[in-house]
């Protein structure tokens, strides 16, 4: 199968992340959509990846393999890599193991290094639980850093995308009580530009961008913080000196609204929820991240590890669709 | 017209907020439809709802009455209180004035004089601005915080309510840096018995409520600050021995998707933005405030005062007419 301009389908990786999690039953029952997509190789574990395709009803063999290279993907058969040395037989889905977080952790390195090695196109990955990564002594918040880390990056962001919009976050996984300290008018500039070079890739065109107010009614003028005007306002006037379609800050209750009317094809958050409230409740399970300012693709599935459904065969799968077929656009 | 148990309409007062905004042209816009909910009667000023008719290209004409009991509203005739000796002449449409501020304040508390004295069954608001307040020397935060210095009542609550979801805010119109001190397990457990009682009034039964986390990922177990164990939690425990179905903390953004689908009647959020950007998405026009805690009945727009569209014809109505269909639920 080839894509529209006769190139190969691009050979994508799939970190299976936390094994207690959904991670293994989505890949599982993704895999016939997935296969449309790209030609898509496992990072994970073999035993586990068996589970998950019995737990789907799935027809598929997981067959290891030793690179990239030798894998054979198709309905029958998911090529995997064994990418961890973790013993995983403990493990129950739904709860915290160290194991489980360093595997999460193994998959996932293995995959940047195969990716920055030119032996992939790019890494999609199911989720992990940090509370697993902390219990191995990895003390990361989420992918994201360790992607960044590893990819010797300092300047990045996870942005999320669905339904024609792309969010980007200034802060993300801190404390609300924290943001305060982490909010400035230069991480809100280069923010913005992360958000604009890569929705430029997404749409083939300069995306239009609004910047969402930190505080309710974006202060009221004043009256509830300053913010505003202190931080976000001379951000935004930067962008636009850069050549960046930006506007704002607005009020975020409307901005959304605003975006979805087609407004916007892009908004700038200040923290973790106000970006992650609006764009569950737009987009669901067709809701993907992907990660800004890396030197290699990556998206991922924007739900967590799910432990309160996981092993019972019942996740939806979509989200992963959907981060494939956003990875696989981003490649081409 | 009666309702469906043969009492006559309730007769409810609609005041028109900042007259530089959209509330004289919402009230002439929804005008037909508020005569099959109730008997509306304007508190507001004259020689703008005349306006508001003209600007919508209704066939009705404004009617100056003494008191409420006076009203003979009809397709043709919206019976109005001068309620207001401000001088609004000089008011333009889109434009903060300290007149159109003491104007507002001027109709709300009439409105809530002649509700307490039995002269109505309720009230519905149109938005007003915080800055014209301000500027008219009036230092309140809203609507609702006059309502309750003017009742005498300490403990009260503005709901968002919309497609059979209410939404309570333990804090609402602070700076988001402000949060933190004025987040107390008293005040979550006070916002979540309020929106038990109002919701109990509005279903006929008990409603299932979520609390809301502060932090993202509901602190992912104590990573991202502590709010959640040292707040939210024990005031749920406290909730729920008091004989209230709530639970929580959850994290906010999966919490408003599982509203959505029917797990939750009610949600409390801990500030504005994260309660409002998912009721503006969700519900949109159709989204309507309601004061809980005081000693009457009032509903309003969940909108503001539009002064980028303000005097152009071209306003929703929507929440109004929603607005007056709860009110007029609540009085019966």
């Amino acid at each position: 199968m080839t894509t529209e301009n006769s190139q190969p389908l691009p050979l994508l990786l799939l970190t299976m992340g936390d094994v207690a999690g959904v991670g293994p039953e989505i890949i599982a029952r993704a895999w016939p959509d997935l296969l449309a997509l790209c030609r898509p190789v496992v990072l994970g574990d073999l035993g586990w990846m068996e589970r998950g395709l019995a737990l789907a009803g799935s027809p598929a063999q997981a067959v290891r393999i030793a690179r990239p290279a030798d894998a054979a993907p198709s309905a029958r058969s998911v090529p995997l890599l064994q990418a961890t040395g973790a013993a995983l037989d403990e493990v129950r889905p739904g709860k915290i193991y160290a194991s489980a977080g360093q595997a999460a952790y193994d998959f996932l390195t293995r995959a940047i290094d195969l990716t920055l090695a030119g032996e992939a196109a790019g890494i999609v990955t199911c989720p992990l639980n940090k509370e697993g990564l902390h219990a191995a002594g990895l003390f990361y918040p989420g992918h994201t850093e360790i992607l960044a880390e590893r990819c010797g990056v300092q300047e990045f962001a996870m942005l999320l995308y669905g339904d024609n919009l792309g969010v980007a976050h200034v802060t993300l996984h801190v404390a609300l009580r924290d943001v305060f300290a982490n909010l400035t008018a230069a991480g809100v500039l280069e923010k913005t530009r992360l958000l604009d070079a890569m929705l430029t890739r997404i749409l083939g065109r300069r995306p239009r961008l609004g910047v969402a107010a930190l505080n309710p009614h974006a202060s009221d003028g004043g009256l509830f913080g300053d913010e505003e005007e202190r931080i976000i306002r001379p951000a935004v006037k930067a962008a636009r000196d850069a050549g960046v379609d930006a506007s704002g800050p607005w009020p975020s209750d409307t901005l959304f609204n605003r975006a979805s009317a087609g407004a916007f094809d892009g908004v700038v958050a200040m923290y973790h929820d106000q970006g992650h409230i609006a764009m569950k409740l737009r987009s669901g399970w067709r809701a993907v991240n992907i990660s800004a300012g890396l030197p290699l693709v990556r998206t991922s599935v924007a739900h967590g590890t799910a432990y309160d459904i996981a092993g019972q065969g019942k996740a939806d799968a979509s989200s992963l669709v959907e981060a494939v077929r956003v990875a696989a656009r981003l490649q081409g």
